[in-house]
């Protein structure tokens, strides 16, 4: 490269490379690598069958009627809402009929994903009443902030699901907010969705919804929406989730159960006792689903993290989670069912090195387990509590790693390169031989948030960090986005719907 | 918490914690995890045979007329500087004698690490001209930077090592820096430490000085100093490299000989090419440490980064550079030697998220692979240009996380801790049993740098990123250091060997 073609190239040089993608566009991951197990087989034992002895003896109290009656009529011993579960019991429901994989069906077929096995699928962040940007701070989401982060998946091929709550509306009522969530998934984007959960009615409302958008049939026979179902931990269930729950696998669409664990506040300071009643409180949910519908698919979920046990606060990105993540995996593929985990968790209020320092901390532990669904892979800051834009872009660009690194490496005589050795021979330089002509484009992966240019070219160019740099892409992503076509009388029947809906029932905000 | 204690609680309770560091200190990390492997027997097998038909059909350059006659000694095939190797030759020479682990002594005996098997020691950044603090932004850096980095490698208990070229004295003329280098180590630190590796001559005068610091018969049975000998890749060794650590091994002085790669430019653009290559040349370097003394301690290492193939510039934290770690970890480990690798390497100019993520991205994968000696753990900006204050103080916090991690999971009857869960019951909580008062002292890692605070308090607080509370962080530390105690018989007897000698020949910069 000349002189005047650097001096001039930096930024065109760069939109040239964003041209040739290098990770191949793909509508999930299928790993190339082995799992990491960190627990032997005499661990994992250990756990289950702690898990078993929690589930025996001290029992999980189920807040809601038909549970309870489905599990006496299983055999369990009932004590109130307290269950207490056979040995063996809730293990041998869920083998017996929980799907080891299953295909979540999108409105566009090419983006269809598979949950369980070597696939893994990253979804962005869920839940935050807030957003942040660098522009504005941080602030209430609102429904226009729901839009552009839904958009914002759409358009980031390293995202491979529009995920959930990707931000709470909060300007509109929290009784009909949901109508507007779900609509703006399914007209923003293509990529699958996820539901309703904060109440029965809400998880019908999705049915619905999906009725009409992939037809009434078609929707008995396929998965079409996946719903994050809580536990209360430790060791109960309340009545919300719990139908909501009901809902969704009484019609094959699938629940994750996911005990939301603190350590230390939710269940025992230690990795060991974290796992045993996680699995205990995971295998109970999923065994509900499965007395519901046997075969309804269902995901084994776990959210992990500590707490500060000087100020309470929770803490991402520090050893015990990647470790709890790790032996649940494990524990997960043992039962035989999909396991959701991980993201791109943080503590930060901001997307500075703290936050990137735990993203990476939670994500790359994340990839090497082997989990299948990743809620909150991109986006996530301030403990969950705020969707970043900025944050947004720039966990996508990890993604994009993770993408790479879980092709392992190419072993073929191309990937083996013993002819550009032999061009070059000692004391030579790759750069021109043939070898390196023929593979540059998709040899490395290449970020859109890094700068690797010069420390002058970076300071001649504004001396901008990463923030600054994910800000200027996520503007330009808003910019150029166009929606997906969806067919014109399905739009109108969605809206019609929601409309009739919300005329049915008065605003409120509980 | 009392809101009063809450209030005026945030500094005094950080630093309450602060007393009870979580890690154990401890002079290395000691694996109890096992080693991730990516690539199966078949796949090393087959990296392992393109290595041989390197060092056979291809061979290395060794520009040093000893190195020359040694091997031609040894049976090798000589063709000017060109040596090609008859199969499994270099193999055989480095497994008949290369002890598969040793020991670097330190002057305090309590900080001696083990180099090999299980054991990871962390060293902080080695060779960068430039330093960078948020103060005074980036400059040449100077000896007392070099000084300054030493006595914070010092006070950080998750730096095993002190190190070599923590950064370049710059005020100082070539020729006789290594001088106040190599004092500065011994005198500001009792950890161990790298001698200098730019002229035969220097090496000795290492030598001679740990002669002085740790007496003269004590060096020949025990090794004090490690030495970092880059490859000249591809598939060459020059002649200042190779004298030095013929200096270092006639010594009984240990060699870490390290292909530095930028794939793409000093080897294929391809992971398993770039792994051949490696081992190929890493083994051709490691046999002649042991021609020149059998049974000499010696380090097989590896630097691997990609380059960005629009503007040349090498990146880091990227998949491919990961793959190549733990790849050549293995083949290491069949080698029977230790490996060196990895690091908290990053091409940021500042350590912002872009600096974290990458760093990440090479430790974590590391840890993983089981790299024995880590070079560049901490400290490390700009594709190496630069050391970061700040981001020596950030990526040291991290390492302690990395020795948590390294630990696993606690399996005991206190690390199951079901009598918590018995204890605590369905629907309440951990905080108060007797089980979490027991261990939440030392139940998880405890971060130096990251703010779990509430979003209010800590807008409070300044709204500080991770940079601003590291500067604040190592400020206070040297404010603190204590240098260790040294005999001044021994101190003066060093100081009066370097005036001696600097007096001895004039100043140069080459």
């Amino acid at each position: 490269m000349s002189d005047r073609e650097r001096k001039r190239g930096g930024r065109r040089g760069r939109q040239e490379a964003e041209k040739s993608a290098t990770p191949a566009i793909v509508p999930f991951i299928t790993r190339k690598i082995p799992e990491y197990e960190l627990l032997d087989e005499e661990g994992l034992a250990l756990i289950e069958n702690n898990a078993e002895i929690i589930l025996e003896e001290i029992g999980i109290d189920f807040r809601y009627e038909p549970a309870i009656a489905l599990f006496r009529e299983a055999g369990a011993d009932i004590d109130g809402e307290r269950i207490r579960f056979p040995r063996g019991m809730c293990r041998k429901i869920i083998q017996d009929s929980a799907p080891t994989t299953f295909e979540q069906k999108a409105r566009n077929p090419l983006r269809n994903v598979t949950l369980g096995g070597k696939a893994t699928v990253f979804a962005p962040v869920y839940g935050p009443p807030f957003v942040r940007d660098l522009d504005k701070g941080r602030r209430y989401g609102m429904i226009e902030d729901f839009r552009n982060f839904v958009k914002l998946t759409y358009m980031l091929p390293s995202l491979h699901h529009s995920g959930g709550t990707v931000c709470e509306p909060t300007d509109l009522p929290v009784n009909k907010r949901h109508f507007d969530m779900v609509y703006s998934h399914m007209k923003y984007s293509d990529k699958p969705f996820m539901g309703s959960v904060t109440h029965p009615d809400r998880a019908q409302d999705t049915v619905d919804m999906c009725k009409i958008l992939f037809g009434e049939d078609y929707i008995q026979e396929n998965t079409v929406v996946i719903n994050l179902i809580n536990a209360n931990s430790p060791m109960t269930f309340d009545e919300t989730m719990l139908g909501a729950s009901e809902v969704y696998a009484r019609n094959n669409q699938a629940s994750i159960i996911s005990p939301f664990i603190l350590s230390g506040a939710m269940s025992p300071v230690t990795v060991a006792g974290t796992m045993a009643q996680i699995l205990a409180e995971a295998m109970a949910g999923m065994a509900f689903t499965q007395l519901v519908r046997p075969g309804s698919p269902v995901i084994f979920g776990t959210f992990s993290s500590s707490i500060s046990m000087q100020s309470g606060a929770p803490t991402f990105g520090t050893p015990e989670p990647s470790l709890v993540i790790n032996g649940c995996a494990a524990l997960a593929r043992r039962l035989g069912v999909p396991f959701r985990s991980g993201g791109s968790l943080c503590g930060s209020k901001i997307s500075d090195a703290q936050a990137a320092y735990e993203s990476a901390n939670t994500l790359l532990p994340t990839i090497t387990a082997g989990v299948n669904f990743v809620l909150h892979a991109a986006g996530w800051l301030e403990g969950g509590l705020s969707s970043g834009y900025e944050k947004l872009v720039m966990d996508a660009d990890q993604l994009g790693m993770m993408q790479v690194f879980a092709n392992g490496t190419d072993l073929s005589e191309n990937g083996q390169a013993l002819s550009a050795i032999r061009e070059v021979g000692p004391g030579q330089h790759f750069l021109g031989c043939n070898h390196t002509q023929e593979n540059f484009k998709t040899a490395f992966y290449r970020s859109n948030i890094a700068d690797n240019n010069s420390f002058e070219q970076w300071e001649m160019e504004g001396s901008m960090d990463a923030t600054m740099r994910a800000n200027k892409l996520w503007k330009k992503m808003l910019n150029e986005y166009e929606a997906p076509p969806l067919d014109p009388a399905i739009d109108e029947a969605l809206l019609a719907f929601i409309q009739q809906r919300k005329d049915s029932f008065a605003d409120s905000n509980i």
